[in-house]
Parts: structure tokens; sequence; C-alpha cells
């Protein structure tokens, strides 16, 4: 089911700036009995995410509505919402006052392995590089090329994410997660200043270890500091978070951790 | 007027890849009775941008056919074509087999005033600098994001193009233009194998240039010698060609060229 504007509809222009230009945001977050879970984080990120490109964000009484209104009739659910800028006349100028569109789409919750949960995930390390664009860093925008080109570069099955690094090396992310890595009793996870998206799981594990007094830290990861670590997972609103056991092709090889399973334990209260 | 597939119809699926993850490719061409204009050339890099991405190109005359047919009755047009990989499930991996979306768009031409043709205009340094992306440099791909933040750095309507840099400090295009420049003699456009729009019109000068026996080289070009040209212009398929007069609050004025009218009248023949 999918509202657009709030009427239950599946198409949008052709000439929405979010198909002719990518110009927009999105977020995908899960839903149990018609409610958001993570609401007000995912909504700060939201809101961020529109400012960040000059969009104006929808009230969050609407989007509670809209969702509310999509996933009443479902246990547990994918929710997407995506804000474009709207539509547009031909050329890059900005349509002035903007008339964002906005779409709420509901999805069944994906069918990924339990063993992903419960034992761990294959990863890779991803041909393609991110570029650094500052003014984009951190935001879940709708230019997902760079996504795409690395999802693209495998179809093995066994194969559950692939990482990215940036063009000095560093690891950033998942092509649909945030990353975390235990080194030396520390958590780490990559500073996505350049380049990378902010997910709202990321947050909630920077939470969890400040609450908790593990020490953690936001910084640059060269590629290196991965094969030392103690521990490495990855994480979104939907998968939680996975251990990562395996590097394709790499020999690297982890054994069961026990931060991971800490963390999931936190993530499953909301 | 609009063809979707062949389909006289204004809207597309959202769950199409263009509008989530701005997964395919456009060109835009002026067509005048029906007929596109160097329709070889766009097809060429239609194709080619299509080629980049690993989407399925349409075929020549099925596209030729649906330009006839929406650009029929006008004397002159512009014709938009956007080509995604299609709809997609809730993820990035790739949809196997593609089954691309097809858009033919019809668009009156661009209202711009007379005198930026005959006298030249006003540019301005964007503050936005392009990110080096080399799996995407020089495709005119559906993730313009750069171009829109660009675009929104000013609403002087005097001002009739922003000039876009690299990182490195290098001129890559306008927001909307391929560059040219014209410096001791030699003609030099910006190398764009990091970043920027490979355009049409920029393919023709270059084969002006060779024809003409006028010296051209495709290189980095760092703002300074920007400064140092004799002329500047900008080009696309619809602007044809503009001399750069001036370059907003640099001080510097270039006189009138007369380079810019020889490649115009070029660029006029088809």
């Amino acid at each position: 089911m999918i509202l657009i504007n709030g009427i239950e509809e599946d198409k949008i222009a052709v000439t929405d700036r979010g198909l002719t230009y990518g110009d927009g945001v999105f977020r995908t977050l899960a839903a149990r009995g018609g409610k958001p879970l993570c609401w007000r984080l995912h909504y700060a990120k939201l809101r961020g995410d529109c400012e960040r490109l000059g969009i104006p964000a929808p009230g969050e009484n609407i989007l509670l509505d809209e969702i509310a209104s999509v996933a009443q009739d479902m246990t547990e659910c994918v929710i997407k919402i995506i804000v474009t800028r709207g539509q547009g006349t031909r050329g890059y100028t900005l349509p002035l006052p903007a008339q964002p569109t906005r779409i709420v789409i509901r999805s069944p919750l994906p069918n990924y392995p339990a063993e992903n949960t419960d034992k761990g995930i294959k990863a890779r390390i991803c041909e393609l590089r991110l570029a650094d664009q500052p003014r984009l860093a951190g935001v879940k925008h709708l230019n997902r090329l760079e996504n795409v080109l690395a999802r693209a570069e495998w179809n093995d099955s066994r194969i559950a994410e692939g990482l990215l690094l940036d063009q000095h090396g560093n690891i950033i992310e998942g092509v649909m997660s945030n990353l975390f890595i235990l080194r030396s009793g520390v958590l780490l996870t990559p500073d996505l200043s350049r380049c990378g998206v902010a997910g709202a799981t990321r947050e909630r594990i920077l939470a969890w270890a400040d609450q908790t007094g593990i020490p953690a830290k936001i910084q640059d990861i060269p590629l290196n500091t991965l094969w030392d670590a103690e521990e490495v997972m990855v994480c979104n609103s939907l998968i939680g978070v996975w251990q990562i056991r395996e590097i394709d092709k790499s020999g690297k090889i982890w054994e069961r951790g026990t931060l991971t399973p800490s963390i999931r334990e936190y993530l499953a209260k909301y």
C-alpha cells in the first residue's frame, strides 16, 4: 500500500524532481501494529536530511497518521518514506515555493536468512570506492548509484553484505548498512563527514555504548584496522545487527563474538 | 506530451528505481519537425551511458518512432529521454532480467534571453565542488543532486550559468553545460574522467576543432587558467554556445570574441 501526499496511489509524475534529479531523501524503518519503531530518531533524521537539501520537511503528525493508515492491519511491516522536492519544470532551478512530494510505502518484512542473525554473515570488500562529497555526506538521499553499482558487483547469495571504502582506503559502511568494529576494547564506527549514510541504528548503538560505558569513537578506519578487529558488525533498522564472521577471499574469519548479541538485545527494546 | 514505454502517460511507478535510486540515464536534445537533431551522437551517448550502468539500452528505431510521435506537430521542441533500470523490489539488488522504463518527454524550447547568444553571459564560480567518482564520470545519469545544490546557490537572473570546480580546484563544467576556453590559441576543455557530464555538443565542438585545424586539448584546467583565457564559452544541445563575458565578483571581463560565433555557426548546421 502506498500513499502519495496522503492519497492512495502507486505512481508519481514523471516531472517529479525525485525522478529527474534524485532530488529528495528517504528513510526505511520497521513498524509494529501500525506504529513506527524508533520514530523520534527517524523523524529527526528525516527532518535533518530535508534541511540539508533545503526541502521543507513534512509535519510529524501527518507522517504518523499516514504510517498508521498504511500499517494498521499489519503485525509487522517495513515503512519507506520518500520526500522529494516535488514537481519542477525543465532545468535545475529550484521551484519556489517547493511543493514537496511525500510518499509512504508499506512492504512486507525482508526475508533474510535467520542464520545471518544467529551465526553471522560473510561479507566482501567492494571495488567501487565512495566519492568524497561533504555537502551530501551522511544524508540518506535519492542519489544512490554508488550503492547500486557496488551491489551489482556480486550475486553469490552466501555473501550478505558488501563493505564500501572511500577513495583514501578507509572503510565507510556497508551497501545497505552502517559498520562498527571492536578493536582493543574500543567500539569504532567510521566518520561519515565526507561520504556515507548516517543511519538511525548507528545512532542507537552509539547511544547504547555511551549508556553502557563502552568506549566508542567516530573516526577514520583504514581497511588495515579491520583485520585486527576483535569483532565486526553491520547494522540497519531492518536487520538490527549482524556480526561479520568472514570476509570473502581474504581468508579472514572471526569467532562468534559477545558484543553483537548484547547490542542486538538492546536494539530489540524499543 | 509524454510516452512511457510507448504509451501516453505522465506518471511512473513509485517503485521504479529511477525514483528510488536515481538508477538511470537521460538525454536532452532539440527536435525540428519531429526529427531529433544530432541524433546519431545522442543515441550513441545514451547507449554508452546505459552500458556504463549495465542497463539494456532501448532500440534506436523505437526511440525514433516515439520522438516522431511526440514531436510531429511541433516546428521546434525539446525532447528529454529518460531510461531507468525499471521497477525493483525493495533493496539494491539488481532486478534480473531488468525491464527498463523508457520515457520520452516533449517540452517547449527554453526561453533564454536572446542576448545570452548575441552578447554573451555573466557566470559565477559555484562553491559546491564536484566529487571524484570515476565510475560515474562523464555519464548523464539521474543522480544530479550536485547540480541541484550548485544551482540553488544563486537566484540573480542576470547570472546565466554557474561554473563547477572539482575538489582539486580544476574547472569541470557548468551546472547545465560543458565548458571550453581558448588559451594561447589552443581550445581547451576539461578532462571528464573523474567527474562531470560529457555532453553531445562538447563532442561536436571537438569534432569541429579537428576539422578546422584548430588545436584542441582535453586536460585538467585549474581555475587560474581561466583568468588568462582569451575566450571562454559554455555549450549544450539547447543553448548551442554562449560566450562568458563576465565572472561574477571577480572583476574579470572579456571582450566579445570571434571563436564563439564561428562555433555557433557550425553548431547551427545539422
